[in-house]
């Protein structure tokens, strides 16, 4: 059976729509027929199983790339994570989104807005998921954001320790200190800066399951008086604290919100304190793939440098520092992939095949764009107009040394 | 004499576009009125000659006040810094410029705008003075720019080294690469990075003063044949190089040209180079005092980091690390404050009194708007899309060694 010139004009719309990546393009899953080839034979091999899936291609490559994958009707024959980088690649350069892709990419903005109702919904479907499933694959921590290799061979164990060292030393936190964190996970940042720095912590977060996991390890580590979790919205954080900690929330925010956004960091810390939000970002502003919006992270957005800039300079925040930790995240999902990967069987047990490719892809894909470059992580320390105690150089952040003597060693800048 | 009802409608009037800072004003220079007085006795006196002055004061009053002390019509008692900190506080919370203020800062926009001839005429009315004057209150390598103290005991001369090492560290420069400096001063960094980093530089002004000191320096150390200092415009900055550098330059480029800035730059690097800029910044887009614009630095621009951002972003330029140097350079300016009153006698034989108050209240305000935060110095290092060689983590920028020994220490990320 040769193609058909209907099929043969999809595929050609569908190499217009993603920028004519390197693959080999096979049609029906008996794979016989070549339909497009583009760059050397160690490039990988895109099986589509019908015409159908084809034609969803054409209209919106993005998502029924994801949703055909999930459910099988595209096999991928070939380094999953190499391909979805060669794609970011292409897509980036040279891809012309489609009117029906674009209208449907404003849709799920329009529906999935992190509004307080929305929000709630969003979280849900992402972060209520049964906890032993993460307990699968993330660290025994439980940190589901990117982590600090103080090397490149650092455990992800290590790596995530490391990663809430290397934020509370950027947040310079001294004993007696009152923290608020918005969006604290399953809470492991919250009790390391009450075990470990002395601080108090009152941590929020509106996904009903993280904050009571992080409630019963706050019993369990006997931290429950100096770790309040809040199952709350970040809007509704009030009161004067010395610190305020975001670390892979502003994703869920939103841009629609981030003025909102503001307005609370800045009524928590005033011109006096100090924070940091740590968020995976982009180098230019650009919507979030909405395959995954429509299927992993309803209503996520990362956002360039300029538009946290403009969120910060209205309230006239300092911005200390920013550093851009993209490598981390792609070697962060390095070990989530393996460790997913060597649980396949269980997470089918748990929620069936075609949940563990859907995951599988977004994992991978998420690696290819750290890789790439199409996104970014971004840890921005600011401070209050007349926050006084900013450290002299950041020196202090990278000093050796016992790391059970969490000893604070910056230096105050004097006049 | 008691004061008319003019004058106090007058000082009402300074009030309130001043935001009513805490000091005493006197009229007249006998100094028997006192015509306001806010704060405690510590505060200083500010003695307004006669009543014109005090007219310009209303109209206009950052231009009429710094021609004032220039010239001597105004004097003030008390610490000069604390006092223009003080000002500078209460501007920045209850401030409100007058028509004449407003237009006055836009027409020195308009004349002052640093297109290709307007640069070149700004330049020169600052950084052509004779090099024998900026030799009297800099360090010994001649460096313009916010130093880099390793420790806040450091000295000048030291820091001035630290922070061109802390720059080319930033870089990650290695011996046999190209660099393009975009406004070289009097050439110690250009010529720094030659002698210890191993690479050839192109470096780029249009003060003939600077570039003809910088080239006898070059001939001196020997480093002519690796460091070509070309007397030209940044924007004809042509051809590929590994890195693009740029320390206090882009304060005189102005905002209407920062596209045009990108443009030079990504044309520099490409998507596999990688460069730094190094500019005095604010918390959020403000125009630059309009008396520094009149009488010390025609053209100049302070950009908010969003600014900068919008700048990279349209490039696909990756921003690798921010760091706030806010308090380096207050310090900075309290050693070239200190040199200079040590060179009174000397810089006034060279231009006379009026030139030496001019100068001290230059050096004395930017020096409180570095402490009080009016002024940030920020320090961007960024790379093109694709750079491979970054900086696993920044800790290669805080090792200790020998600091003869130059050698990069950095790790490079591997997949």
């Amino acid at each position: 059976m040769s193609f058909s010139s209907t099929e043969q004009w999809l595929v050609r719309k569908i190499l217009r729509m993603t920028g004519n990546p390197p693959f080999q393009l096979v049609l029906g899953r008996d794979a016989h027929e070549v339909a497009h080839k583009n760059g050397s034979s160690g490039k990988p091999t895109i099986v589509v199983a019908d015409r159908r899936t084809l034609a969803e291609l054409a209209l919106d490559p993005e998502i029924a790339f994801g949703d055909a994958y999930s459910d099988g009707r595209i096999e991928v024959h070939g380094d999953l994570v190499a391909f979805l980088e060669d794609l970011m690649r292409s897509m980036h350069e040279g891809a012309k989104a489609g009117w029906y892709a674009r209208l449907r990419s404003w849709w799920l903005d329009l529906v999935d807005d992190n509004s307080r109702s929305g929000s709630k919904k969003n979280i849900h479907r992402h972060y209520d998921l049964n906890v032993d499933f993460y307990k699968l694959w993330l660290d025994e921590r439980m940190v589901y954001t990117c982590a600090y290799f103080p090397t490149v061979s650092a455990g992800l164990e290590d790596a995530q320790l490391a990663k809430m060292d290397h934020v509370c030393r950027k947040l310079q936190l001294q004993a007696g200190e009152k923290v608020v964190e918005a969006g604290c996970g399953w809470g492991a940042l919250a009790l390391h800066m009450a075990k470990h720095y002395g601080v108090t912590v009152r941590a929020f977060n509106i996904s009903h399951e993280q904050i009571a996991y992080a409630r019963e390890q706050a019993k369990r580590q006997g931290l429950a008086d100096r770790v309040e979790f809040v199952e709350d919205d970040y809007r509704n954080i009030a009161g004067r604290q010395d610190a305020f900690v975001s670390v892979g929330m502003l994703e869920h925010v939103g841009p629609s919100h981030y003025e909102e956004f503001g307005r609370v960091i800045h009524r928590t810390v005033g011109d006096c304190g100090r924070g940091l939000v740590h968020f995976i970002g982009r180098n230019h502003p650009h919507p979030f793939s909405p395959w995954i919006r429509k299927r992993i992270f309803p209503g996520a957005y990362a956002p360039a440098l300029s538009q946290v800039m403009h969120m910060f300079e209205p309230l006239n925040l300092s911005v200390l520092d920013v550093e851009n930790l993209r490598m981390h995240y792609a070697k962060t999902l390095e070990h989530w992939l393996d460790r997913f990967d060597g649980s396949v069987d269980r997470v089918s047990q748990m929620f069936g095949p075609e949940f563990v490719r859907a995951w599988r892809l977004y994992l991978a894909g998420s690696l290819a764009a750290f890789r790439c470059g199409g996104l970014q992580l971004f840890q921005v320390a600011f401070a209050g107009a007349t926050y006084r105690q900013t450290s002299w150089t950041r020196a202090h952040l990278y000093e050796q040394g016992d790391p059970t003597v969490r000893e604070p060693k910056w230096m105050i800048a004097t006049r």
